[in-house]
Order: structure tokens, then C-alpha cells, then sequence
């Protein structure tokens, strides 16, 4: 490879998909045929996951149907829930998943099985247990008692009523975490999902797959970006403090976190969405130095290197906003991108070819060992 | 993309890489310098794992220094190993050494510390753990009480007197053992290493690293051949079914574990090695007919595909001859990679770039969101 070329596999196709398409040059995201300004706000998230694996959204008695397959889901494995709650009580809710839902692997009698009616099952079923498994993590560490899933309420709902340890959220905060996890829920061959796809294109589970996709979800240049951004913003903690900690970042190449994008080069739509979000609840709930705060610091990253604020600048004022714990951010990521991971992953296995690159050896050759006591 | 052409990404260099290469055209394996048959028989498996972190064979007090560091590492944390024993005893064991890995992660306070020293001892301790967990597991599943490590053993001799439960195998055995760890080390960038370097990339965790490496060991494509390979033969059962089975799986396109491979256009270098153990412990402690059907399918399948034997194949009967149970025959691949994950690791960290590749959108585009009552 030329020596910066392809580093970082950047602007290599590692696969064809229909799932979604990232065009970072005209800053439209596309999910099965539909843009995302078409899907976000008129589309639920349990019709995304429809749309999602089934290539189509879905009329209604299939949308009650999935709901009804999820709700049956949601109850995790009694060893599973002993596993998450002898985890140590600080431990980083990322890695609680991860161990999490490898463990969901080991109480599936069925693992391997990969033919396609019980692998979109298992995609269900880890689809509706995975948000159950970040509550259930976060009750444990507060000390909190775990409260049964309420069958009524829709995936974001749900998932709120069991972090708030059995308190209904209201509308607002259900529509907005409903929206959010549209807004996340695929997006091309990000490294997550890639991962994933590297991960069973050994013919591996799907547990595995998911597994990977945490673990690479979790870092500060992916995911784990939305919790960087509202600790960056506590950080400068006033508007006027913008100036000199942006400068300051510029003169000592410090990372601006959720600020610029592997394959946007304009904004990217999901931004857009969340600043507009972010706004209509700042008016309301939280205070409005965030989003000026953020505007302030996306307009002069825009201004002076060009860069565009990405879907994890604006989701963790979001966050935020809706009285989330920071340390949940990147998790609620991935209790959204488990839909995408779950449908590449699908994918993949449909017509699948172990994914396996090359490397450039650049070491020494021709060396002889020689005997330790000589050495 | 052509629309084959880069399908798995083959051919596509993902990296440069100091560690190892693999010259698939000569059938020559590489680790830092050193050709593999200059390394097997003269080199153990300590040595090696300090070779690929360093860069360099040790010195007598250097490896000593090494193997006292594993020793001292080797007590897993209790509430890993109260996780361990909870999981159920028909778990498949590579699912339960990727929630066993996950698990350590949550025990590790500074888990998030990618500091070069730190990262190094995090690399070391779970070299010295991932043996631990797995043979812990085995006991569980048995019902057999766990018992401590041997301080004065050996990672090979360790492993096989916890594996065995606390029965030390002779010295022949653990010999081979640790020339399988040796030819197993690593492997240029093949799909477990090249996981685990995409998901560090995002800068997450080495516990996530080798958490997604394992769960992309485990398939048949990959690690798992070696378990697929010894079943095929037991299928087989006699030398005399070897020409009817073959023929029935050419004529049918079925899939001949063990043979062929992405890089080796000639023979594995690994294969040539674990044949010539196999021959002679198959003079002393096992059945000659192991051997002989093995050669019989090689013979095939290089006569009529063109096709070799690689480095599955032959371990799969070194692994039987060892009384090792066949599903431990994986595990016992990751607990050997797991010197060239974490050298990948720390490679990889020290001078990251996201990998991100793209891929090509092949759906429909411009759909519009009818209201699903119309649908």
C-alpha cells in the first residue's frame, strides 16, 4: 500500500449492502431507499428494525406483530441477570454489556445455528434485550431493585421506565429517545459494524458478532465520542470560556470531540436533526448554554478547519437534556445500533466470504536464533 | 468495488505490521525476523511471546523475568471466576472465554489506561489468564473442583496440569503443547487479529480487542476448523471411507475442513510442523490410522484442487493424540493468538488511525414514508 493510502482501510469497500448509505459528500444518509429526514419523526424505531431486516416498512398488523415478538423478548435468562448483577458496581457500563450479551451467548442452547428464521429471531431477541441488560446494569450499581419490563410500552419507553427504576418517562423524553435511536440505528460500514461483519464472516454466532461491535463501539473515536462531547462541554462550563479552550485545542492539536467525520465532509443530517431537537428541549427543560455552547464551538470548527459537527456532538446534549447519566450515552448508541449490527450481520451471512485482509510486513528477515545463553 | 474483487477484502493490505508475514506463494511464515522452522523446536512459547511484544529473543535473565511476571499473573480475579462457574455446563467453551475476557475487563479498574507500560502488563495478564479461565471452565463443566496454579510450571505444563485437574503431564506433552503454542503465535492479519485491531482502533480497550478476537476465532472458517477437522475424521472413521467421502464432498461442493486457505497457495509451513508431530506420537501413543487418513485427504486434495493441508488440519490430530477434548481444541488456538493479538494490540495503539472502510450501497433510493395505515 502506499504509505498513507489506504491506513485505516479509508475509502476501501469492504462489502456491497443494502442497509444504508453514508454520503458524506452531499451529507445524506440513507436507510433501505429512504433518506433519514424521511424516516426521523415519521417512523418509530421498531419500524426502522422492521425496515431494517426486511428491506421495507411495515404495514400495521406486522408492526404489532414484531412489537409483540419484542415485548416476549425482553426477559433475560435468570444466570444472565445474576452475571450482570455480580459485576463490580463501578465497572464501565460498555464493558457490562459487552460481558452481558457474550453471556447471552452461553445460554442459548441454540448458539450456532445460523439459517435465517432463527438467526432474525436471536436478532430479535438480543434487539430487545440488550436495552433490558443496560437498565438491569445501572439499577444494580445504584443499589437499586430491578423492575419487570412493562409490555405496553414501546422500546424507548420501556427502556426508560426500567432506568428510572420503574417511573414512566413523559411523552417528550419517549419521543426523543424514540427519535434518537432512528437517527442511530445504521450507518453503512462504520467499525462497529464492521467488526461485526468481520466477526461471523468466520461463520462465528451472532452473539460474537454483537459482542464485537460493543467493543469497538466503546471507544472515544467512535461511540464513545457523545460522552467525550458533554464532558469537553462541562469541561469549558461557560460560554465565554468557548474562545480560549477552542484555541488552546488548535494551537496543541487537541481532539475537538464529535467535531469532523471519517466520510462526511459536509453536515451530517443526523446533526441537524439533534440540533434541532436539542433546541426544542432547551427551550423548555434544560438550560440554554449547551446548545450555545455547542453552536459556538461547531461555528468556528466549521470556520476555521472546515470540519462539521457529527451525530455525537449534538446526541449528548440530547442526552443530556433528558436527565441521562453520562457513562449511558455510548450504550443507548448501542441499544440503537443493534438494529444496523443485527441486520449486517444477517446480511453478511446470507452471502457470506471470510473477510481477511493482508498486511505489509516492514520488519527484519533472515535472522537465526541463536541460543539463549549467547544472547 | 468489481464486484468480486475486493468481496472479503482479499488482497487488501489493512496495515503494516513488524509482527509477522505470511508468504502465502512459498509457503514461509515469519515472526519478527525469524523463519517459523528456525523458531519451532529451538524456541518455547515464553520466548515467543516476548519476541513479538519486543521485537527480540530474550536473554536468559529477561525470560526469566517474563515468566515470572505470567506466574504472578496467573490468579484470576474471584469474581471472575465465580462468573466462570455460573455459566451453564453446556456452554460451548470459545463463548465462554469470551464472556471469561469481558468479564476481566469489568474487574479492571484502570481498564481504560492505554498508556504503553500499563497496556503491556494488561497484555501480559491476559496471556497468563486466558489458560486459567479456560481449563477453570472445563473443571466447571465436569463438576470437578478447581485447582491453583503451579508456580514452577511452564504456560504449556500449567495449562495441561489445570486442564487435567491438577494431574502434571508428562514432559513429551507438554513439549508439543508448547510447539503448538509456538506455531500458533501469529499470523499476519488474519480475521481474529484484524478484529482486534479494529476494535482497539476506536481507542476501546484491550479487553475488547481480544473479546472480539475471540468471538472471531470461533468459526469453522477460522479457529473452529481444527474442532470441524477431527469430527470429519471420526465421521470418516476408516482409511478405506477416506476415497468415498472425499468424492461425495467434491461431487456435492461441501466444504473439506482444514484444507486450503486464503494465503497458502503452497503448503503451510504450520502444517508441515504439526505433520511431522503427529507422525511421531502416532508411534507411540495413538493410532497409526489418524495419520494415515490425514495424508490420504491431503493427497486428494492436492492432486484434484490443488489444494494443501494447513495448519488446522495437522493440529487437529496432534490436539486428539494429546487427550485434549475436542472442544477445547479452539480455545487452546486463542490461548496461543493471544501473544499475537496483544502484540497486534499494542502495535495498533501505538500509532492508531479509526478503521473505517466504506462500502457500496446497492438498494433503492428516493422511497417515500407513506402513513403505515396505507401501506
Amino acid at each position: 500500500m502506499s504509505s498513507t493510502g489506504t491506513k485505516g482501510l479509508e475509502g476501501i469497500v469492504a462489502a456491497k449492502t443494502y442497509l444504508s448509505d453514508v454520503r458524506g459528500d452531499v451529507g445524506v444518509l440513507i436507510y433501505r431507499g429512504y433518506d433519514i429526514n424521511e424516516l426521523a419523526g415519521n417512523v418509530g424505531y421498531e419500524e426502522t428494525v422492521f425496515l431494517l431486516h426486511q428491506g421495507r416498512l411495515p404495514n400495521v398488523p406486522e408492526l404489532q406483530d414484531l412489537k409483540a415478538k419484542l415485548v416476549g423478548y425482553r426477559k433475560l435468562p435468570q444466570g444472565v441477570i445474576d452475571l450482570i448483577t455480580s459485576l463490580p458496581k463501578d465497572t464501565v457500563p460498555m464493558n457490562a454489556l459487552r460481558t452481558g450479551i457474550s453471556a447471552l451467548g452461553c445460554f442459548d442452547s441454540d448458539v450456532d445455528n445460523n439459517e435465517p428464521g432463527p438467526l432474525q429471531e436471536k436478532a430479535l431477541k438480543i434487539i430487545a434485550q440488550i436495552p433490558v441488560i443496560t437498565a438491569y446494569f445501572h439499577l444494580h450499581r445504584q443499589g437499586k431493585p430491578l423492575v419487570e419490563s412493562r409490555d405496553d410500552l414501546s422500546e424507548a419507553a420501556n427502556f426508560l421506565y426500567l432506568m428510572n427504576g420503574g417511573e414512566e418517562a413523559d411523552p417528550e423524553s419517549v419521543a426523543t429517545l424514540d427519535m434518537c435511536y432512528v437517527l442511530h440505528a445504521d450507518h453503512g460500514m462504520n467499525a462497529s459494524t464492521f467488526a461485526s461483519r468481520v466477526t461471523v464472516a468466520t461463520l462465528s454466532d451472532i452473539y460474537s458478532g454483537i459482542t464485537s461491535a460493543i467493543g469497538t463501539l466503546k471507544g472515544p473515536l467512535h461511540g464513545g465520542a457523545n460522552e467525550a462531547v458533554i464532558r469537553m462541554l462541562q469541561e469549558i462550563g461557560s460560554l465565554e470560556n468557548v474562545d480560549p479552550y477552542i484555541e488552546d485545542c488548535l494551537a496543541t492539536k487537541k481532539k475537538i470531540m464529535g467535531i469532523g467525520h471519517r466520510v462526511y465532509k459536509v453536515l451530517d443530517p443526523r446533526a441537524v436533526k439533534l440540533r434541532g431537537m436539542v433546541q426544542k428541549m432547551g427551550e423548555k427543560i434544560a438550560e440554554p448554554k449547551w446548545i450555545q455552547m455547542s453552536d459556538k464551538i461547531a461555528g468556528i470548527m466549521q470556520e476555521k478547519k472546515g470540519l462539521h459537527a457529527n451525530v455525537d456532538f449534538y446526541s449528548a446534549s440530547v442526552y443530556y437534556s433528558l436527565d441521562i447519566p453520562i457513562d449511558l450515552f455510548t450504550p443507548i448508541f448501542a441499544i440503537a445500533r443493534t438494529s444496523g449490527w443485527s441486520a449486517h450481520i444477517l446480511e453478511q451471512l446470507a452471502d457470506n466470504r471470510l473477510i481477511r485482509p493482508q498486511s505489509d510486513y516492514i520488519g527484519p528477515e533472515g535472522l537465526k536464533a541463536t541460543p539463549i545463553e549467547s544472547r
